[in-house]
């Protein structure tokens, strides 16, 4: 069946959900420069097609933590230096999608779907 | 609302699309490389849950058009250069989505779901 | 023969440069949000071992132009829409080195090398 | 000072090593699929000027082992994952540089420069 407008909305969140994530995986992180990685990245998908929102809040506890057990000031981004939230638009329907940690391992999921 | 199944494997579609196109856009492509990068990225985001099968097909015509005006024998990976395919299986709900050209730029769209 | 130190210092300053590159380009990109990836840009390549400072413009006459003439209102980061120059301190020995556009394409080059 | 061409060779090495990791970074990875994105990886990065070839062998045991820890069958292709040899010719002055495990974490060196 042609997808109705609900379920686009649900596919658009997903672009952008991998889009953010497989651009940025690797990206020199440190403390110094998770502000401006954050915003980049928020900037950097909210130009997509029917993207309202997108909040990046680096896990700086966790960052710090990783840095403390490895020999250098500085890792690479992955998923569990952050949580994040997408909102989408597509002909009225809304969605909010997340990604946040979920038993050690970051999890992207729908959390709503409205009309 | 919480999502349905079909919602949340249109979600999924859509996640495995934006991860493969900004994991390999601009990687260095020639005539000769095409074959082997297809079939890593294939391989790559098989590997993501619920992807059932990827195809990706380059457009080998559309890459020899722009090596022939450019002055190298390589050029950068984008979405110009490949018809691309991704089929999803969530708890029983399947989607189909593909990249296309649409108007001389790559679209990416669902194009069928059903239980 | 082992390298000599200035020699290391060209292939730090190389790594930096194909880091940069292959890490962003694709990167969902519009004049609004070219600065805060640029900002991104410099502050995730100076986390990296002996690079001393990094600058990246971004050329928005070509942005601009390139996104007159397509249908979005963003396009994907590439070479030709920054100038970057990167400069690297290893042992002493100085390397600054450059992107910047000849004849039309984006070309990376040691500028000085200097003890 | 101008760059020697055996500094110049340098630069083309390390731009080799920062495209070929920061291009594949983050990339899903299972050992079904290291084979075709080693042999991507190779090919994509011999495209590029100057570069007469790439070996990338993927550290399979590493990978098991990454793999038997987590909850998935898949992890994300990064340093500690592969080693890399890249030799490049710049008019005649011949270096090779390496990627490898040292201490626990990847290192990116040249290991020869030769005219």
């Amino acid at each position: 069946m042609d997808p109705t407008d609900a379920q686009t909305a649900c596919f658009e969140a997903g672009i952008k959900f991998g889009s953010l994530y497989h651009q940025f995986a690797g990206t020199p992180l440190s403390l110094d420069s998770a502000d401006s990685l954050a915003t980049a990245m928020e900037e950097a998908i909210e130009n997509q097609p029917h993207c309202e929102a997108v909040t990046v809040d680096i896990r700086e506890d966790a960052l710090a933590d990783a840095l403390a057990d490895g020999p250098a000031d500085y890792t690479e981004f992955t998923g569990r230096f952050a949580e994040i939230e997408i909102d989408i638009d597509y002909e009225g329907e809304r969605v909010r999608a997340r990604m946040e940690m979920d038993d050690g391992y970051p999890l992207m999921r729908l959390v709503d779907v409205a009309e």
